[in-house]
């Protein structure tokens, strides 16, 4: 029998606290099929695709680029972005950056790609 | 035909300085078949419910209490609470609030209560 749990707020920061790995995307609630991840990225992640479905990125800390092949998106906080499926993208950031990610549940965090930067799920909830 | 849009970054204080009315969401994005809407609240809204999809409520500025039938969910920016479907609510606010929502296309804001503050839909994208 599933567990019957009473849904809690969540604070952002809160949960961003509690770790400190980057590209490795946790789950922090749940809308319908779709999961709310808070990630912290550093550096440059792969190119990539996700063939079936969007997916969005609003960043809460720090500037983010989201490299699409035929132009840069630049994100601070307070700004969003949904990179459209099928889009070859690959996200990179000097600094450290906190994100709000939203994607439906099962995603993997590269797409076709894979390789070593591809994250087993965890869930913060 | 449809027109091909060029996806753009969103920054959300910008949107949400496009508009002074409350309870009445604009959509500023789409992810797939759902809607990310901004939103200014005050005051309280309708008791009302989704009996088909959970909603997300994101505080940007301000403190929103979300009353459910048992307990009061009090948010202030940067957190967020997702009700789950068939969850009687009813949003309210002291002061002015800030918010996103995401919830999936088509979605009336008043649920099944309908009445007064049901808002018609707007796109600002």
């Amino acid at each position: 029998m599933d567990k019957i749990e009473t849904p809690q707020k969540v604070n952002l920061r809160d949960k961003l606290a509690l770790f400190t790995e980057h590209w490795s995307p946790k789950t922090v609630g749940r809308l319908n099929n779709y999961e709310i991840k808070v990630v912290k990225v550093q550096g440059e992640f792969v190119w990539h695709t996700h063939e079936d479905t969007d997916e969005l990125f609003l960043v809460i800390d720090g500037s983010l680029t989201i490299q699409l092949r035929d132009r840069d998106i630049e994100l601070g906080p307070g700004e969003m972005f949904v990179v459209p499926r099928g889009v070859e993208h690959c996200p990179k950031a000097v600094g450290e950056v906190a994100a709000l990610l939203i994607e439906p549940e099962g995603v993997v965090n590269t797409g076709e790609a894979g390789g070593p930067l591809t994250a087993v799920p965890e869930s913060l909830i």
